[in-house]
């Protein structure tokens, strides 16, 4: 598919070739690390090298990097009333999650629906920090689950303010970084995170992994997901996933080593893009435009787009983009993000993402431009009342 | 390490060229199953022909096949009281499952600890049907839990006889088949299990992906272990391992066509085995050697032997095996496997397991016994008080 332009890195990125290579290498790696012969002492040795650099695209220790099979898995294992500290065991029984978390993160993890309370976001996509102050004031002790940029919009949060307001009032905060890693600094320290959720295959590593991390081993998951064998110190029962996990560490040491010229790379692009778009159609609107975002994602609407029907003529045209998050199995609905930020019922089902990542090129933007000029040609056609 | 004889495919085998091949072609299918658009459709074909191929093994239907990331998520998914048939949704308050289960069903699952009963198995490691029937007898409606064969002596349990005395009670059987399937014939249909739980990496797959089977799509999880996302018809939410997930389908092919050829070529290696291991050791016990077992499994102890010593003495002489399960990070307990089999207590911590596969060849199980001589000898001198 090389004449096609793939502008879908938010629902997932290509495997990274450091990361290929690596991964290859550990399907010839025999043993089970739970094994305490050669072989297994080998496998083992490779995971827990890739732990560490896992730890290092996050400035966290190894010890609190815990492997998971998906971001999924990692917001199901945080997010539980049962998340000790060194100095409080008891369980927290809120868990407060901004309005436009990913729906693994709104499906609650081990909390009970009635538990969960809902924060509200600005206009522009950010969460509303007066709002958190006023939630967590009324909810001693909370789990608070926001996420450090959104995956629709590219909004980038306030996650340090954040920390500040939930730490004050004893609580935790839980940070899905699954679309910020490698393309935003998010150490953990710095973001003010007690666990992050991470996810290898937006980062360039394989599908099938994820990872959750904790500021330190002094932070405890009481009741794992996965129980059974003492794997992942007996934080994730399971026989390891070796290969994937040793490209995951692969894929974070070239997300590391590249990040901040792959940010003006695909910086430079996505400006490109929508000066493009505004130029074509000056009646387009680029949600969270006013905010900080994601040097990589654009989410945009025009006047009578739908956007089921505009991802299929992309598609036809050559080019990969999606409508909003791709996790629910190609059903469009209307966005729970866009909703969240007060957008116009006639834009909500319309919304069209664009996602772009280190190998997107300048010939994807023009082929993408080109499409869209089709595309709103017909749209502006059938608005004027004339078949397409 | 191609000097080195690995008999250890109990705890993981290695990857089939077939599952090589095709693992590599995943990756670089560059779409998430769920996105519409042209990549997004081809990830999405190869998972369902490997949901197809992974079916086939087992005689089900593809529908019913959940793509999980490890044998032990297969068994935290199955393991609720919150299953569901198209007759009956009431909660099923009781889990009983045999006393030799591996350890991810001897967590339990979603029942709390004290829903769980065992029930005993004979000093063969069968299970005791008598047994199962008193305790069905005393729980409406029970889930069950028993292995199709067992992972440490590779004893083969009266599956079907146990899904009669089952369903006759209004309960459901929950299969846990991973060291089974690919060795033996385990058909859903023919085993009577209502649910069944594999591994990929036991049968030349990848590490990083199970499957839960379901007779039907009659029976349904009503509390999925995965929440957010629709993926896996909304059993299991989570972006999928596609790379992974087509690897265990072309495994499950390859396993399906080589399985009769195989389990002879691994019989007649472990009788060869088993028959030098006692013309060495008149005196070794063969665990469950009186039942029918797997055509690849022994478990033995000599008297004085220690499990943990005899491994790393084996792996010296480039032979791995193991002592038991290989689940717990090394740790060498005494067995509930061997414990449940009443054997005596001074044989519980020295047992070790042989494992073999399609590839093991004489020249490994020569060299197995050259290993054993020398052990074997030490164990004599020191058993006569001579220094070794």
């Amino acid at each position: 598919m090389s004449d096609r332009s793939y502008l879908d890195w938010n629902a997932t990125a290509p495997l990274r070739d450091e990361a290929r290579l690596t991964l290859e290498e550990g399907l010839a790696l025999l043993g089970n690390p739970s094994s305490v012969h050669a072989e297994g002492r080998g496998a083992r040795r490779a995971v827990e090298a890739a732990r560490e650099q896992v730890a290092a695209l996050l400035g966290a220790f190894p010890a609190a990097v815990t492997f998971t099979s998906s971001g999924t898995e990692a917001n199901m294992l945080a997010l539980t009333p049962l998340i000790e500290t060194a100095a409080e065991k008891r369980p927290r029984s809120q868990l407060i999650i901004s309005a436009i978390e990913h729906v693994s993160v709104r499906a609650g993890g081990r909390f009970p629906r009635e538990a969960i309370a809902e924060t509200a976001v600005d206009s522009e996509g950010r969460l509303d920090l007066a709002a958190l102050q006023e939630a967590v004031g009324k909810t001693p002790r909370p789990l608070v689950s926001l996420m450090a940029a959104n995956n629709e919009t590219g909004v980038i949060q306030p996650v340090a303010q954040a920390a500040a307001i939930v730490h004050a009032a004893g609580g935790l905060l839980h940070v899905d970084a699954v679309q910020a890693a490698g393309r935003i600094d998010c150490d953990i320290i710095a973001l003010g995170a007690d666990l992050l959720t991470l996810s290898a295959h937006k980062i360039g590593g394989p599908k099938g992994v994820g990872a959750l991390l904790r500021r330190s081993e002094d932070i405890h998951i009481a009741d794992p997901l996965m129980r059974g064998g003492g794997q992942e110190r007996s934080m994730r029962a399971g026989t390891e996933n070796v290969p994937g996990i040793i490209a995951f560490g692969a894929a974070a040491a070239a997300a590391s080593r590249a990040r901040a010229a792959e940010a003006a790379h695909m910086r430079l692009l996505r400006d490109q893009l929508e000066a493009g778009l505004r130029a074509i159609s000056p009646q387009a609107v680029i949600f969270g435009a006013d905010a900080e975002r994601l040097p990589n994602t654009t989410l945009f609407a025009a006047p009578g787009m739908k956007a089921e029907t505009a991802v299929i003529a992309f598609d036809l045209e050559g080019v990969a983009v999606s409508s909003g998050a791709a996790c629910s199995s190609g059903k469009v609905q209307p966005s729970h993000v866009l909703a969240a930020m007060g957008v116009a019922p006639r834009l909500l089902r319309g919304a069209v993402r664009v996602s772009l990542g280190w190998a997107t090129t300048t010939a994807d933007i023009e082929k993408f431009l080109k499409a869209w000029t089709k595309l709103a040609t017909a749209l502006s056609k059938e608005g004027r009342g004339i078949a397409a």
